[in-house]
C-alpha cells in the first residue's frame, strides 16, 4: 500500500494545479515528449495510438457521407496567400518561410502551409470545369504549422496533425448543408466516440476563419473550466472561388462560381479527451477509443503463478475473440499494486484481476476505472458483463463530462456576474450582445474570456448585451479559451 | 467499335515512348496532377487511394513484427545535421531550409525534413537508458522533402509520402537482423501484394545511405527495362548513436553506444506498381491491392433496364457481402464500350457484363483485364469463380512480370555487352566487379547503368570485373535506374 499511495502522490492533484497536473499526466503516459523544435512534440506510441484511433472513427465517417481522400503540397507558394487578402492577414504572422534550398535561394518564397484553402482552391479551378464536376467532396490528412506564440502539447503546437476537408458546390445552399452536416458529424464523433459534451454553434464576426462567411464550432469544457474548440466547420461562400476562379458551367449555360467549404478538426483534440475525462489518478479513456480496453492482471503468491497466468491467458484469448482490445501483464517483477496504479494512470477503462481463489471459484474480479467499483463476475458471463460495463462507462463519462459543465455554467446579465463566472467560479458564461465588436473586446479586455459561439440551442436567450445593456442580438456562450 | 479504338488511340503505346505513355496513363486515370510547386503533385483521390491501400498492407506487417507508430517533427535544426558528417554532405543540396516565420528571422535554420535519423536519435538518446529498454522499434508514416533536380510523378518528386522504420538494438547482430528482416517483409509485400518482383541484395557502398554501415534494397524492372528501387533497408551501425549518444547500460552494468536502424519505402512504389503492370491499354492493377477489384455493368436495350439494372445490383450486393471490392457503372448516356475502356485503362481486374440474355440464362461474363479473356459463369457459381480468378490474376501479373525480367537481363562479360545490355536491349547486367568504386563510376559514365545491388542469389557468380578485367570481388547487377 505504502507504493501505491506513494505513486498516487507523484501527480499533482487537478484542483492543485491544472496545468501541471496535464503535463504530468501525458508525460507519465508516454503521450508525448518535448522535440528541440520549438513549440512542436513528439507524438509516442501511446500518444499517437489514440490519434490513429480518432483517425480510423473520423475517416469512416467522411467516407461514408462521400468524401474521398486527397492529398496536396506541404509548401504554398507565396503569390497565392495574397489572392485572399483576409486570409494572408488572418494568417501572415505564424508562417514559417522557405526561403533557400541548399545554397540557391528562391526565387518565390514558400509557405509551409497553415491551412490549404489556396493551394487546393488553385486546383479546384482547373478540375471543376461543369456542373456535373459537381459536388467536389475531398478531405486531406495532413501535418500543417502555425507558428504560435504560447504553445501547449496537443492543444496549441506548432506543427500539429489534421484533416481538413474542402469540398465545392453549385449553390449556396448545397454548401451551407455541408458546412453544418459536417459539424454534426464531428457532433457525433465528440459525444458518442470521445464521450465529449459539446456546445455547437456560431462563430462571431472576429472569431471566425479568415476568409470564411461563416464559421461554426464545437466547444468543449476542460475540467478547470476552460474551453477547447474542438472543431469548426466554414462556410467560405463564393470568396475563395473568386479568389482562385472555380468556375463551373451550370445547366443553364451559364458561367458561375462555386461555394466552397473547409472543415477541420486536429491533434488538438487528443489535449481535449484528457482535459475532459481524467482525474486525480491520471488518464480516463473512454472505451470505445481506447487502444487497450481492459488489463487482465493474474494476481496472488508465486507458487500460484503456473495455475493463475495461463487461466489469465486463457480470458485474453477469448476476450480478443470476441472483438475486445485486452492486454495482459504477468510480470513477475512488479507487483499488482504498481500495476494497478499504472493502468489507472494511463486510462485503461477495466481492469480484470484473476487470483488463486477466483480460479477455484470460477469467476474473476473486473473494476472500473472510472468509479472504482469492484465487481464479481463469473468467467461463463464475463464477455457478456464486459460488453454491458464498457457501455456503461462510456455513457458514464459522458454523463460525468455534462453534468461538469453544466455545473460551472450559467446565464448573466452583468460584466461582474460575467467576470465572476468566468474567472473566480471557472466556467462558461452565457451572455447577451448587441452584436458590437466593441463589446466583445470589452469582455475579453476585463475578463480574459472570449466569445466562444453563438449556440444553436441556448438554454435562455438573453435580452440585453451584458456589457453595453443596449437590446441584445444574440446570446453568446464566453469563457476563457485555450 | 469506332469509339473504342478512337478512345485507345489516346494512349501513346509504350513501345512508341514509355515515358509519354506513363504520364498520360497517370493523368487519364486522374491518379495525380501537377501542382504550381516545383516538381510537388498533387495525389488525387484514385491515386491516394492505393497508397493507403498500400499503407494499410505495409502497417499491419510493421505491427506484427513488433513495431509501433510515432510521430515525429517536420522540421530538424540545422545543428543536428552536422553531428552526422557523411549524412549532411549526402542530403544538404536537397534541403528546403525555414530561416524566418512572419517576418522574424529565426536565430537557427530549420531543415524540412529529408529523412529523420537525426532528429529521432536526438530522442532515442533520451528514452534509452537501460538494456530494458531495447529494443526500440518505431515507424513513422510522414512527409519528406528532397528538392530533386529531375522529378517525374510518384517516382521521384520534391515533396513525397513515405514511412520510415527507425530502430534501435543492444548488439550489432539484433541490429542486422531487423535489418534483413525489414526486406524481408518489402519482399513480401512488394510480392504478394503489389505482384511485382524484386531482387534483393546490398548496395555498393558508393549508393549507401548517407550514414549507414551497409544498405540493402530491392530492385524493381519497369517494362521500358529501367530499375527502380522500391525500398531501401539501412543498418546504421553506431554511427548515429555515436553522433547522438543513443547509449544504455547494458546487463553487466556497462554503458555501450546503442545499434540502430532505419529502413523505408515511400510513394515512388505506385510509380513501379503502373510501371510494373501496365500495357497499351492502360493501367492494370493486382486484385489485392486494387480498391476496385471488379466492375459489374449492365447491357442491352434500354426497354431491358428495369429488369437488368436491378440484377446487376442484386449482383454486386452479393459479391460485397462475401467482402469483394466492387463497383457498377449503370450510367445510361454512357455506351457499354466507353465503359469497358474506361475501367481496362483504370486497370480493374475483372469486368462482370450482364446482359438481357445472361439474365435468362441465370449467368454472367466475366472478362480478364489481363488476358481479355471471356468466360461464362453461371450466377451460383460467381463467387467462387471470382475467388479463383483474383488469385489466377494476382499470380499471372507476377509470372509476366518476372518472365519480362528474366527475358530483359543476362549475364555479361564486357563493357560492350553491358552497354548492349542496359541501352539497346533495354535491361539489366549482371557483371563481375572488383570492388573498386572507379570501375563502378567507369560503368556509369560509360554505360549510363548504376549499380543496383549486390545480390544476394545471384543466377551466375562472376569471375572477373565487367571493366578492369582483375577479379571480381562481387557479382553486381547493373540497370539504368528512374
Amino acid at each position: 500500500m505504502a507504493k501505491e499511495k506513494e505513486f498516487v502522490k507523484e501527480i499533482t492533484p487537478q484542483g492543485e494545479d491544472f496545468s501541471k497536473w496535464y503535463i504530468e499526466v501525458i508525460t507519465k503516459a508516454q503521450l508525448m515528449d518535448y522535440s528541440p523544435v520549438r513549440g512542436c512534440i513528439v507524438f509516442r506510441p501511446d500518444g499517437f495510438e489514440l490519434w490513429e484511433a480518432c483517425q480510423r472513427e473520423l475517416d469512416q465517417r467522411f467516407k461514408a457521407t462521400g468524401h474521398r481522400n486527397a492529398y496536396f503540397p506541404l509548401f504554398i507558394p507565396e503569390s497565392f496567400f495574397e489572392k485572399e487578402k483576409e486570409h494572408i492577414e488572418g494568417f501572415n504572422p505564424e508562417l514559417p518561410w522557405v526561403t533557400q534550398v541548399g545554397d540557391d535561394k528562391l526565387e518565390e518564397r514558400l509557405a509551409v502551409r497553415p491551412t490549404s484553402e489556396t493551394i487546393i482552391g488553385h486546383m479546384y479551378s482547373q478540375w471543376i470545369q461543369s456542373y456535373r464536376d459537381l459536388p467536389l467532396l475531398l478531405n486531406q490528412w495532413a501535418n500543417v504549422v502555425r507558428w504560435e506564440k504560447r504553445t501547449l502539447p496537443f492543444i496549441r503546437t506548432s506543427e500539429f496533425l489534421w484533416q481538413e476537408g474542402h469540398t465545392a458546390h453549385a449553390t449556396a445552399q448545397e454548401a451551407q448543408e455541408e458546412t453544418l452536416r459536417m459539424l454534426d458529424v464531428y457532433t457525433e464523433f465528440m459525444e458518442e466516440v470521445l464521450s465529449v459534451p459539446v456546445i455547437r454553434g456560431q462563430k462571431t464576426p472576429s472569431e471566425k476563419f479568415p476568409g470564411a462567411v461563416a464559421t461554426y464550432s464545437i466547444e468543449a469544457m476542460m475540467r478547470d473550466g476552460k474551453a477547447i474548440q474542438a472543431g469548426t466547420s466554414h462556410n467560405l461562400g463564393q470568396n475563395f472561388a473568386s479568389s482562385f476562379k472555380i468556375e463551373f458551367l451550370d445547366k443553364d449555360n451559364e458561367r458561375k462560381l462555386a461555394y466552397t467549404t473547409s472543415w477541420g478538426m486536429s491533434t488538438r483534440i487528443l489535449g481535449a479527451l484528457i482535459m475532459v475525462h481524467g482525474d486525480d489518478r491520471g488518464l480516463q479513456l473512454p472505451p470505445r477509443i481506447a487502444p487497450t480496453q481492459m488489463m487482465v492482471i493474474p494476481i496472488g503468491p508465486a507458487k500460484m503463478r503456473e495455475h493463475v497466468v495461463p487461466a489469465a491467458h486463457e480470458l485474453v484469448a477469448t476476450l480478443r475473440q470476441v472483438g475486445y482490445r485486452v492486454g495482459i501483464d504477468d510480470r513477475e517483477d512488479v507487483s499488482p499494486g504498481w500495476k494497478f496504479n499504472e493502468y489507472e494512470m494511463r486510462g485503461i477503462p477495466l481492469r480484470i484481476e484473476l487470483g488463486p481463489r477466483d480460479l477455484a471459484a470460477d469467476q474473476v474480479v473486473v473494476v472500473r476505472r472510472d468509479t472504482g467499483e469492484k465487481i464479481l463476475v463469473p468467467v461463463q458471463e464475463l464477455v457478456e458483463r464486459v460488453r454491458e460495463l464498457l457501455d456503461v462507462i462510456q455513457r458514464s463519462l459522458f454523463d460525468r463530462a455534462r453534468a461538469f459543465r453544466e455545473e460551472h455554467s450559467s446565464p448573466v446579465e452583468t460584466m461582474e456576474a460575467l467576470q465572476e463566472r468566468v474567472r473566480e467560479a471557472r466556467g462558461f458564461a452565457l451572455a447577451g450582445w448587441c452584436g458590437d465588436e466593441a463589446c466583445e473586446a470589452a469582455v475579453k479586455e476585463q475578463t480574459g474570456a472570449t466569445s466562444r459561439n453563438i449556440p444553436f440551442d441556448p438554454p435562455v436567450h438573453q435580452k440585453t448585451c451584458v456589457h453595453c445593456q443596449k437590446p441584445a442580438t444574440h446570446t453568446v456562450w464566453f469563457g476563457r479559451a485555450y
